[in-house]
């Protein structure tokens, strides 16, 4: 299995037909999501909130194509009728199916394609590889691969899907991410765990900076596999995380390359995060990463708008990771060597490394390069 | 005169070769100046301040080419010397010269070019139009057109010439521009007019969200043309001030349409503000306009996640001006007519006006699209 049918007690279904796909999982347990803090949040996640709260959840439906938000009461309905059909075809009870959507702004749900694609699909729910691709195949848009991850940890197993390519940006759910679990664990503590992941890993990728309506991270526990201890729980559900937040960085929209930025020395973590993110958001880093243009002045410049205090000549600075490590700045002092910078951002994975000197503060956030590819994706989306 | 010749006591002159530029002005008065904050400052921005608190300069000598930013003591060092250069050259004060620098981050000046520059500007300073177009002209990078705006008052005038095209973003003075008046009036009412008008122009001009390093608004008064009332001053400041905002916006890197953003009803003109910046900033709105794809749903996203509480349902938003008006959305009613929408996107100009029902707070920024000329730019700058 290659992520969620690995985990006791999931099995998912998926079609994709063009622009347009449907994915239901069903998985009993205890149940947690964090979700988007744009104020123009699309209906699902009104109604999801409402799900979670009860701390159960028996199945997900998600479909793609239609986002289904800023749809007002209509959308509300729809996301409803989603769910109960769901609920229907799959003999459960409806109030405990989350609803998610993606896709285009502004549209309504088309009910006709959702009936026919999830009745085709209900029948057909496996704990397979196929089935769980089939799946992660519905709900991707831009989305150039599908995004698998597992860890296992002995007895237990913490596994997800995710999609998300563009409008990625932080302070958010993330994009969808459906995580399952076979640890045994009560729904508050999970609803813990998954908010402190989501902080370190969904959190911190950046494709474009625009935060999405339709953000979902929603993890389920089936328990199947026992009690498991939250401090062994917790790094197996981070390490699956941070995995998908990766894959979607790698996969952002026309990426060539994926950006990572580790912070440290700062303040505290929340200067560490924002300093990160400011890098990894900066257009003007990223497109110096895609033309291999070991431009660090704008890494730098970059840091210096993140609302963070530091002393700017107390930081060093690096491209690269283990031996492909180059200096660029060493507390304060230009130290770089061009070509050998230039070297250290070729391949498909960059690193900058921020080492300040004011505290014991650290982060690491991931993004992607921006090309012409992702003004080609967005200049035409609707059309 | 296209601008700044045109005010009393006003001289310029400016040399461009390949990438390096120098400009000098020459122009005694009261000065005030709003500047970068961003945390990484050049250090003539730190030698302008310091220039600046006298309330008198007396001429200004600017370099493209180099930014002279992240060069810690150095670099102050080698701002000073400009100044020095610039006083000698001129035979004036150089505790009242202003040093302003712009170019690539993290390289320390060519004394050797400056130093030949200014010997070659500084003896043919002169009040014509071919001056002032040189110093426009030595001042641009990335930019492709020059910047000039006049706005005359009777017996009074306002001019300024500015360059920038790319590290434009929000909350900062802006890149360079330097504004003249023939107005008297005292050094701390001109920094109060010249704080409050840049905060409703020059801050409200996104091109990719990154704050430079290096950002100087500077504006000197001759008091030739005698006493003028403040509250006719600061219109024709405004005036002045939002024609170069829109010049830079237009001529954003890559950039093939000028993006105006109007926000009327929000709690508070912070909120508008922040709205209008966070539609004007969003990377999937520019390119869309660029794309002519009429994906107004993100222009509703973008708001929702602009900080600012607000009923997505109350909102009215609409694509065009006057005639050309084509409505989107009207008090939470979809309405929009796409064929229409699209047709509002086509030609140099596109304009969205946002209407909440929460105040009246209004606030318009200025932005322009996200193109493959814009990735084409950044990916090989320094290179």
């Amino acid at each position: 299995m290659r992520s969620i049918c690995a985990v006791e007690g999931v099995r998912a279904g998926g079609i994709k037909e063009r622009k347009y796909g449907l994915a239901l999982i069903r998985a009993e347990g205890t149940a947690a999501g964090v979700f988007t803090s744009n104020r123009v949040r699309a209906p699902c996640i009104d109604l999801m909130k409402k799900q979670i709260a009860s701390g159960t959840l028996e199945a997900v439906i998600a479909n793609s194509g239609c986002a289904n938000a800023y749809t007002g009461p209509r959308g509300y309905t729809d996301a409803e009728w989603m769910g109960i059909l769901a609920g229907e075809t799959l003999g459960i009870d409806p109030e405990h199916v989350g609803v998610a959507s993606t896709g285009v702004i502004g549209r309504y749900l088309d009910r006709l394609i959702i009936e026919r694609q999830c009745r085709s699909v209900a029948p057909r729910l496996e704990r397979s590889e196929n089935a769980e691709e089939q799946a992660a195949q519905a709900i991707m848009t831009t989305d150039l691969v599908q995004k698998h991850a597992l860890t296992e940890r002995g007895r237990f197993r913490v596994a997800g899907i995710c999609k998300g390519s563009g409008m990625i940006a932080p302070r958010m759910g993330t994009m969808l991410a459906f995580l399952y679990t076979d640890a045994e664990v009560d729904a508050s503590t999970l609803q813990k765990l998954l908010r402190r992941v989501t902080r370190r890993t969904f959190n911190r990728v950046v494709v474009d900076g625009d935060m999405s309506t339709n953000d979902i991270a929603l993890c389920t526990a089936t328990g199947e596999s026992g009690r498991v201890n939250e401090g062994n729980l917790e790094p197996a559900l981070g390490e699956c995380c941070r995995s998908l937040a990766m894959q979607i960085a790698a996969d952002g929209e026309g990426a060539t390359k994926l950006i990572e930025v580790r912070v440290h020395g700062a303040p505290d973590e929340e200067s560490a995060d924002a300093i990160a993110r400011a890098i990894v958001t900066s257009p003007l880093v990223k497109t110096a990463v895609y033309g291999e243009d070991p431009n660090w002045g704008r890494v730098v410049a970059a840091a210096g708008f993140a609302g963070v205090e530091f002393d700017p000549y107390r930081i060093s600075l690096s491209i690269g990771e283990e031996e492909g490590k180059v200096p660029l700045v060493d507390r304060g002092a230009i130290v770089v060597d061009l070509s050998k910078a230039k070297q250290a951002m070729q391949g498909k994975q960059v690193v900058f490394e921020l080492v300040l000197e004011e505290g014991s503060g650290q982060a690491t956030a991931w993004g992607c390069d921006l090309t012409e590819g992702y003004v080609k994706i967005n200049g035409r989306y609707t059309t």
